[in-house]
């Protein structure tokens, strides 16, 4: 549950923008405020049912943003190579034109 | 047109994994490879009517992610911030721990 959560934080972060009212509701109230279904279905005055199901497809938008998009994949490929470029400028480890190479393959990248 | 193509250019590079298949065909066809609303419309079996609709509703959801992302946006901040770190190192301009900490601010900012 608890890397379910995780995982659904990152999702959100990233595009909860792009979710529905109804959606950004469900989602927060059951992962963020740690509400039962029960309690869910009497605050949006849905059934039980319906709040599962409205659950079911904001996950699935989610996944599905993430899947076509790949924000949260190239931002942690970006924070890896931006990481290590800092390293060895504070380490001294590389020279300055390899650093200088690395930082253009950055840009180009994105 | 040609500023318009432009920007239909970038969001489509960054968005057109989220649309339809019908979407993306309409805006390939009418901006990509220069068509006439009459041409695709016999291509894709539709009125020309039903292909303006089309195209007006493929952008307005390119547009919508644009606005409720900002991918666009974030990413020319971030190369110019990179492009900047970059001139630095290689004229010397400045002492490399305010690079390593404009480093560390993108970082944080992903």
């Amino acid at each position: 549950m608890l890397e379910r959560l995780e995982e659904i934080g990152k999702l959100f972060d990233y595009y909860s923008n792009l979710l529905n009212s109804k959606h950004k509701d469900v989602l927060e109230l059951y992962y963020f405020q740690d509400m039962s279904l029960s309690e869910i279905a009497e605050i949006l005055n849905v059934t039980r049912q319906g709040v599962f199901d409205l659950l079911k497809r904001a996950e699935n938008n989610l996944q599905f943003y993430e899947k076509n998009l790949g924000l949260i994949d190239k931002n942690k490929k970006i924070i890896i190579e931006l990481e290590s470029i800092r390293d060895r400028l504070i380490n001294d480890t590389d020279g300055k034109e390899i650093l200088i190479s690395d930082i253009g393959k950055i840009i180009e990248s994105m």
